[in-house]
């Protein structure tokens, strides 16, 4: 294990050489590709590609297909494995209890021996948030960017694994080998800073993986999504092109993030005399970048609140991703030396998370910060389908005491990360691949973008929409998909991993409807009679105190079902169970339409 | 009782005439209004209006604000009494098993003695689905248009109470007396037909109440908003206006349902040679109508699916609110001797109820549709907000079948039902108003709508964003808030109306979080030795055949603290369980950061 300085590249296990300097292939090299394989005259003069097969490279998603989240890919050529991204994703409403959705590791549990490295697009928990699961079941090194891993440290900090795992540092335009194959690392843009998507080199071609992208000409940092070199690749020739499709229902271009700094500065001014709350994503730096020069600009001081958000800011800050003027960012503790009218506070809680700080304030809950008329709040964040709700509430409390929130589309204060239908379009030109397989989104956005692809020739039948855990095998010349392997979701609940399954969470959304009614009786062994109960308990179905009546002639119910019961009866315990269940259930349906959840408890005494 | 047409209106209970040919009031006439009151000269020779007091009335919301859904508003003036809507809501997600939200009730049942009657503005569910409830209680007339009566008969139905009620049909322009007040009926556009706004004449002054209301100047029924008539009362003087907040966020204007006819059009010719599939709300049937109107056109037949979709249909028809040319609607049973190309099925669905016939259809669980990519799906709705997920959700099922759905923004297959900010104006600049009450909206809506009124300078202090419960005074001169009354949510869960309170919901949702855990031990009474257990039984919280090693562990952890316990401590058995719950407690969230309920039970034998 490498236990030094863990974000620095170590030379032993990168190969930091652009690919056209250096082959990594044994048997043809990468950069005879489709697009200048032989060929050869059809009588009709026309010119037709030779195929030629080649060592097959299979894609192995086991997340972020049909899904938004938990992206996680595997690409395996020959003897070798590697990994690109492996993030969560959050739980639906379907899955009471459960704090985070990773993906289901066994394939390569499986084949570990295989495994030469993971590599990271960026940052945000969707590509990152698994990794420390899967690094405690198999250590192997891991390749980002500086920040991504500056923020991958975090996460491994907090698993108690800092310094355990070797973290290589890759700029863009690097390669990075992983056996057979390597990866080269290509800037794109997106709504955190050192995104990269992926050349893949293997002997069966070049695979480029765009991860979350969305082209920025104008971005907060200048460093504008590598079109060129997804161009070059494209006219060499790429075999397959896997590309973000969350953003595939959307026409258009996706702003520049520049838009929500002219609007910061108009609202700045709107403000002019109050004290300004911004609530973002913490992962979104060049916004907290832009929120930081419009302090500067109108003079104000700036408070960060929010645990996510503090770690994150001090990590970007550390790395020199973000510019702030020294002073600039005071402590919270010292916010009352200032007026209201001098400060801004940068928060958590655009998603109106339950624990955020800004729900805090939103609901009067908050130790440091007493939101008044003297407030005006940005909240610079589309809600994420399903949180729509949180983010009203909070919006309603902030309203009601009496601040002005601003939060709709027309102010312009959140632009998406990813990429529109223009943006997929023009990525699908530079690249001109063979094979394309959307990636990063539900079945509607796989199928939209799939759809753009058709529009722009590429065959259907080279357009392949998978699921996870399928087998995608190509040789260069066909690409089919030709096995499945596991590719579940993997429950994470307080620290238990994995024992949270579809039984558990039946019990719980029973549990949830319609609460619980327990039956208990004690049985003496030797006889066989009962000499206890029946007694009830219910939590979750009625208020007790007023429905006295139907917990009597429930009781009453079971009491006559158990004397009708023979000596045998008494014995079958499971029998006897099932006749109490029955019994009690009819009874309840009637008198109430629910059905609670019945557990019959014989205790032997 | 009146038991016959019970959709006929009763001579004896209402009032026909307009308001203009008659005196309802004891004390003032409803036409000296503010506009026309008295007047005196000042100093500077303008004229300032010389404020009169009245009789007082009493406006108290009973539900509708800071909250979207169970519309309720009582107005009171000296021995009279009458409630304009009486609706449900939905639950939310912390409600869970809850089926529908009804208002409380209490303040009326108190005050019996005093209630005229009901009017209804229009037939949706958050305006009328809480009346069976509320009659099953106090059985007095209600007061409707034709649809709406017949929409409130269906509902009286399901519930036992079809033909026991007086439902008494008013049309737009005329008016119903209650007590010393006497309601206006007044037509306004919307996403169902006949509905109405109104005025309420009161000795305190003219109070309109816009219901829910778009302005439509092309409606599909020709019927556009009585604007000339909101209007004249302006003129005459409104003491109050309480309007339709909905949209007060949305800044221009809501489209003519007839853009929705046109998208139809075009789309109807893309489905060329495909079977057409469109969801919307059951009781939008001028949506109906021009989906029929399109099936005409292209020569298509109509099959109809989902329980309130046909009862709303069956219903239109009957009273004359759908024109429908014979033989275009089929059977269900009949679709098979068509062609797919000469069907269209207008079904349920469009929020992805988990019930509803278009989920089913999704979910390859309908008996006699089955999506193809032969299918041409629609859906004519927008999700409201909490159900986007389960509209998601539905749309990648229909296309995971092949089936081609729309459903986005850009294809116009849908438009709001609610006024949008330049209405709201409107209807503002026409009644002007004296007071201002914002209504049906959270608190963020009425809060934007307020903004409106005071821009176009309405004073800050005669705009009134009032609460459920608050009881609103006024005499015509001023208007405040004066006491207030129980205005909380009543849940309905299957038969109990009421039996589930915070208490049942705690438990539901604190069982649905991390399960259950029950401690079982026997104690003999005469000795207080424990003769039984501890058992351990779980649900929901762990998959037990693989954490057997917690459990036993978990049982040694009691028999110790069992042990442990003194003769006396036996004896107690409200602290004998605590310190169980205590114990194992600790030991449960120290294994696995989860807090279980926890539910030690002892049995006497």
């Amino acid at each position: 294990m490498n236990e030094k300085d863990n974000t620095k590249r170590t030379r032993k296990t990168t190969s930091p050489e652009t690919p056209q300097k250096r082959r990594y292939y044994k048997k043809k090299p990468a950069e005879k590709s489709a697009a200048v394989l032989p060929t050869e005259k059809t009588a009709a003069g026309t010119v037709k590609t030779k195929e030629i097969r080649r060592t097959p490279v299979k894609i192995i998603p086991l997340g972020g297909l049909h899904e938004i989240g938990k992206n996680m890919t595997v690409f395996e050529c020959s003897n070798d494995m590697f990994i690109l991204d492996c993030g969560l994703a959050f739980p639906d409403a379907d899955m009471p209890g459960v704090d985070i959705v990773i993906p289901d590791f066994t394939y390569v549990e499986r084949n570990r021996d295989k495994l030469r490295g993971i590599v990271i697009t960026h940052g945000h928990e969707d590509h990152i948030g698994g990794l420390a699961y899967f690094l405690k079941k198999i250590n192997v090194p891991v390749y980002g960017t500086r920040l991504t891993l500056g923020l991958v440290d975090g996460k491994l900090k907090e698993h108690g694994l800092s310094g355990k795992v070797q973290l290589n540092v890759i700029e863009p335009k690097k390669t990075v080998k992983m056996g057979c194959m390597a990866v080269e690392f290509i800037k794109v843009n997106h709504s955190i800073p050192d995104a990269v998507g992926m050349a893949i080199h293997t002997p069966a071609g070049i695979i480029v993986h765009t991860g979350d992208f969305k082209v920025d000409y104008t971005p907060i940092d200048g460093k504008t999504i590598d079109l060129a070199r997804f161009g070059e690749l494209g006219n060499r020739g790429v075999l397959a092109l896997m590309a973000d499709s969350t953003n595939a229902e959307r026409p258009g271009y996706t702003h520049t993030e520049r838009t929500v700094g002219e609007s910061f500065d108009k609202l700045f001014k709107d403000a002019e005399g109050r004290r300004i709350i911004i609530a973002t994503f913490s992962s979104n730096i060049h916004r907290v970048q832009q929120i930081i020069n419009c302090a500067c600009l109108y003079g104000r001081k700036v408070a960060v609140f929010g645990r996510s958000m503090i770690n994150v800011i001090n990590t970007a800050i550390e790395l020199g991703y973000l510019d702030v003027p020294s002073g600039i960012i005071i402590d919270i503790e010292a916010m009352n030396r200032y007026p209201d009218e001098e400060i801004v506070l940068i928060t958590t809680g655009s998603q109106g998370e339950p624990m955020s700080a800004l729900t805090r304030m939103a609901m009067n809950d908050h130790k440091k910060v007493n939101i008044t008329p003297m407030d005006f709040i940005i909240i610079s964040a589309t809600p994420i389908p399903g949180n729509e709700k949180y983010v009203t509430r909070v919006v309603n409390e902030l309203m009601k005491s009496g601040a002005e929130v601003v939060y709709e589309a027309m102010y312009e204060v959140h632009v998406s990360g990813h990429a529109c239908q223009e943006e997929l379009k023009l990525m699908l030109a530079l690249t001109k691949p063979k094979f394309f397989i959307p990636v990063h989104g539900e079945y509607k956005h796989l199928k939209k973008h799939a759809g753009l692809a058709l529009q722009m020739g590429i065959p259907a039948e080279n357009i392949i929409i998978g699921e996870n855990g399928n087998v995608i095998e190509t040789d260069g010349a066909s690409m089919k998909i030709v096995s499945q392997v596991p590719a579940g979701r993997v429950l994470v609940d307080g620290l238990g991993v994995g024992d949270v399954g579809s039984i558990v969470l039946r019990d719980r959304k029973h549990l949830a409807q319609d609460g619980l009614i327990i039956i208990v009786i004690g049985i003496e062994r030797s006889t066989n009679e009962v000499v206890a109960g029946p007694d009830i308990v219910s939590r979750g179905f009625v208020y007790v105190r007023e429905s006295e009546e139907l917990i009597v002639e429930a009781k009453h119910i079971l009491t006559e079902t158990l004397n009708n019961c023979s000596a045998a009866e008494l014995k079958e315990w499971n029998t006897l169970k099932g006749k109490m269940r029955d019994a009690l259930s009819d009874y309840i349906y009637q008198k109430t339409k629910r059905s609670p959840m019945i557990l019959p408890i014989i205790m032997e005494t």
